[in-house]
């Protein structure tokens, strides 16, 4: 029998929403607001769950300290206080809406945790918009 | 991959839980206070859960700007500030249970939304009583 | 040195806002869809902050218990899964707006609560929507 | 179509992770501060989700009553204001981790449930720390 | 008796805390990631208290529908999905820390708010940092 | 003007409730299952608010960096993951009531803290019970 673990964690970014290929005016129209050249922000909220056998000797999935820990090392230090587009280089060229925030730390998390445990990732961008990868 | 994006919306409601076959003692012992005939209300909490490929050019899965004005032209308007069981054709004769309440609002925009995204709809009728349905 | 201690509760009724001194006209002007004559709902949430000296035996400003049974008899029963108008003494006339409900909440707990505690009830209509009241 | 329905909960309890094979350097390497000898404690959040057909003389999957009065008696008088480990014989020899007493609810309310009802138990040791466990 | 009441409202916007009469190092070790030049973002939750007698033709101290509208018209057009720092007259030359963003939203909505009520203004910044001012 | 400005933290800890003066039927029946000899326990929500002028070189009240800072040393240090009538100093002869706790924490607080700002503490001991103390 599996059991699924989460890690709650928050990071504090600003992002612009656009497409590069698009003029100014089809950018407003698809990206709103959120295509401010300025830049706009968020606080996101993320979960990470990891799946998988309970270890009988510890009674855990997976150690929720060292789970707190990789997504310090490889989330927050990474996209914390951050501009998403000019900071980072996940998204120098690729759009960073949640949902490609969402499979980019999906994919990050998950070439550092053991592939014996599924992964799913949930961001919220704010309290009504949420989104969810599970490499599926 | 799929990922799946969430809109949260809200709509604050009467309702009177019920059985027309059934005497009153019947319905009191089934439904108790929620059988009251004056009716009691609640703030109901919607997630529209929509599950599909991200748009290469948009970065999106679902333009949630559309999906909030979705939910607000054909939940909101329908159920919001409403009588369920008299002002609503949906609950004339199905009981507004929190369970038909949610089948009722995933039939509603399943029928607006394209085939090709999943789509999953969560009601939170008191913090402590949800429903989920996604149409399996 | 005083503390505030406080209690939470919750309820779960229907309510329409009007003045019969008013034309529909004028009361849909003023309370919009709030005006609806079949009724909508609301969960209410109740906070009851009293405030007083720590009592040096027992460590409590007020046995939350007893304070958490007070609301239960007097607040919860009176009005939970009720029609506010047509199931209450207290809204037969009086307009159950957030303010009256909440400044007839403070009464009725007031009457029975020793006076030498100070008492503050806090009611949310809705996530966004509350109300106070400290009897000053 | 199944319909998902939950019912929350809460309980408040004490606890000590540790593993009596391993001496007390290897119990403070693995469980850190959760190794405390007197013990630290939680406020417990437990969501019961049971899944299955809408009754249609209902319009329910199962009453939402008899699920809180379910887990009040089986979950709640059992853990509710107790040391896991002291007071409980699920805990006596079993490390009451979150996965651990995630698991251990999930087969008492397994036991009690219709098996034409699926089951799934989340809890939330913290508001960052989340198991869950739908029994495959 | 006085009674209060609350709106509350969301808006998302990026900042850069910074004085510029101080180098950057003098910046970072007061601001510290606060101070990144490319900017980070935040979504700022709103509560607007207002104050005062209960009007007895309304039963409302202020209709919150209007609150809402002004909370929207004054707050939200100015601030949500913008730069705080390029994007507005009011933090152009003025610090937006937290404390600087409530004092400025409570000076405006003061100039428009009946001064026969009293004003309270509460920003969330995250979920753990928060301010408010009441103009005393 | 004064800006009040807060900062969240969290702590988890065992305690159990009783006057060593009086009899075991006495102590059950005031304190309940609070008064479990094996002792029972919560996760503590703390909010801190310091109250005082805008600093116009920094824009802040206090550095919210090293208001957290002093909390995690002052008070998350002394009190997480512990047995609070075990485990420490100030609940050795002193009842661990939230009101008791909450009155500790702004004594302790008080005295690292600058004169020139106010303090109040808010202790939520779950999410129904919250208690307030100001100093006054």
């Amino acid at each position: 029998m599996k059991i699924s673990v989460c890690r709650k964690a928050h990071f504090n970014a600003a992002h612009r929403l656009y497409n590069p290929d698009w003029d100014m005016a089809k950018n407003d129209a698809v990206f709103g607001k959120c295509n401010n050249p300025n830049f706009h922000g968020h606080n996101y909220t993320l979960e990470v769950w990891v799946k998988g056998d309970i270890n009988p000797e510890t009674g855990m999935v997976i150690d929720l300290k060292l789970l707190k820990n990789l997504i310090k090392d490889e989330i927050e230090e990474r996209f914390d206080h951050k501009n998403l587009n000019l900071d980072t280089e996940e998204f120098k060229t690729l759009n960073p809406t949640a949902e490609n925030i969402c499979l980019t730390i999906w994919e990050i998390l998950r070439s550092k945790i053991d592939t014996a445990l599924e992964l799913r990732v949930r961001l919220y961008e704010t309290e009504r918009n949420v989104v969810e990868c599970d490499g599926k």
